[in-house]
C-alpha cells in the first residue's frame, strides 16, 4: 500500500497530469472501472492502482490511498481505480479514415471516437491543432473506445494526397451550404474530413475531396455541433 | 454606463447565475452575440447589456464595465455582450415530441435540443430529474436553439398518455439489445423517448412504447453518448 505522495511511481502519476510528461514518458493515465478494463483487453495496462482489495478483479494491482487518488484526478469524486497505461501505438491504415480537422472540445473528440469505434472506421487520422488525445476530458468521453482503434495524430494533407492517390481511397468533405446527401452513397473505401466547430472544414481541405456531403436540416438551424454530424455522416456511409 | 456591483440590475444578474433565482424572477442570462441575436430574433429579451459602444448593432442597451461583465460569467474570457431573458413560454404540442428521461450532463442537453431544430420537431420534455434547461452549459450548448422550440420541464409519463391515447400518437423508445433498425420507418407522427446517459430507458416508459428503435453498431461498442443515438435517430425518422 503506497501512502506516501514521496513516492516515485506516485511523482510521476501526478506529473502526467501535466501533456509535456505523457509525451516525454510515453504513459498516460485512465480513471474507473470501464476505462481500465478496456485498457486491459487491448493490452495497453503498465500498472494498475486501487483503493479497495475488494475491488480488485484485476490481479496484479498497486494498492494507494484515496489521498493519492485525489491527487491524481482532476474528478471531483475519485475513482477507485486508475491505471498506468502506455500511449497508443499508431498502426498501419486498413479500413476506413475519419480524419478531424482542428477539433477542439475534448467531449466533442472523444465522443467522436466512440462514434467512429460504433461504425466500424479502421483509422482516425487528428490534426496536431486539435485538443489532444490525451486530454483526461476526452479520455473519459470516449469511454474506452481509444484502445478499440488506430488513432493518428498528424497533419492532414499528406495522408488524404497518399490515401487518394496511392490507394483509391473517395475523398468525403462536408459542405452545409449544399452538397450531396450522405444516404445513397455506396459502400466504399473512403476518407471522410471533420472540420472544426468554429471555422468548418479548411479550404485547403476541401479543395482535395471529391465528394461534399450535405445533411439536411430546418432553416433555423445553422449547422450541428461536430460530435453529431460526424457521427451521422458515419453512420450513413456504413449503413 | 453602470461601473457599480450594488446596481439593482447588477445584483439581480449576479443573483442570476443561481437556479432558484432564475425560477423565482421567471428570468435568465444568455451570453455572446450568438445567443443574444436568437433571443432577440424571438421576442424573449428584456435587457441588453453590452461593453463596447462599437458593437451595439442591438439598439437600446445598457453599458456595463468589463469587471462586471466578469463577475456575472462563468466563462474564463467574459462575453462583450449579454442579455437578460424571460423564461421560455411552454406551448400547446404541435408536430413530432422528444422526450427526454434523465439527461445529467449539459453539453449532452444543449446538444441534443440544437439537434431536435435541426429535425424539425416540434417539442422537447425534459423530466424533472434531468439537468436545469437554464445551466449555463446547457444554454451554451443550444447554440440559441432553445428559442426556436417548444421546450417543457414536466414529467413524461402523463405526457405519453396523452400523446398515446388522445392524440393517436406513435410513442418510439430505444433499445440496445435489439429493437428495429429506424432507416425505414415511415413518416409518422410520434414522441420519440430517450433514456439517461447511465442507465438508459427506464422501464417503467419502456413498457409504454409502441416500437423500440435500435442503431446497428460494432460489438465493440457498447452504446453511443445520448446526444449521438438522440440525434441519429431524429435524423432518421425525420428523413
Amino acid at each position: 500500500m503506497i501512502e506516501s505522495f514521496h513516492n516515485p511511481k506516485v511523482k510521476l502519476l501526478i506529473k502526467l497530469k501535466d501533456k509535456k510528461y505523457i509525451e516525454s514518458n510515453n504513459l498516460f493515465i485512465v480513471e474507473g472501472q470501464y476505462l481500465v478494463h478496456e485498457a486491459l483487453k487491448n493490452n495497453y495496462i503498465k500498472e494498475i492502482f486501487l483503493l479497495d482489495k475488494e475491488d480488485n478483479i484485476y490481479g496484479d494491482v498497486t494498492y494507494v490511498t484515496i489521498d493519492i487518488l485525489k491527487k491524481i484526478t482532476n474528478l471531483t469524486s475519485p475513482p477507485k481505480v486508475i491505471a498506468l497505461c502506455y500511449i497508443l501505438k499508431e498502426k498501419e491504415i486498413n479500413g476506413n479514415v475519419l480524419m478531424l480537422d482542428n477539433i477542439k472540445d475534448p467531449g466533442n473528440l472523444g465522443t467522436i471516437i466512440r462514434s467512429a469505434v460504433a461504425f466500424n472506421y479502421d483509422t482516425i487520422i487528428i490534426s496536431k491543432e486539435s485538443v489532444s488525445l490525451y486530454n483526461p476530458k476526452v479520455i473519459r468521453a470516449t469511454e474506452g473506445m481509444l484502445f478499440n482503434i488506430n488513432i493518428i495524430t498528424n497533419d492532414l494533407i499528406p495522408y488524404i494526397n497518399k490515401l487518394k492517390k496511392k490507394d483509391n481511397y473517395l475523398i468525403y468533405g462536408t459542405d452545409v451550404k449544399g452538397g450531396i446527401l450522405p444516404k445513397s452513397e455506396p459502400k466504399i473505401k473512403h476518407a471522410l474530413i471533420i472540420g472544426s466547430e468554429a471555422t468548418g472544414i479548411d479550404e485547403n481541405l476541401l479543395k482535395l475531396c471529391n465528394k461534399k456531403l450535405y445533411i439536411n436540416m430546418n432553416d433555423k438551424c445553422e449547422s450541428l455541433n461536430a460530435s453529431i454530424s460526424a457521427s451521422i455522416l458515419m453512420y450513413e456511409l456504413n449503413k
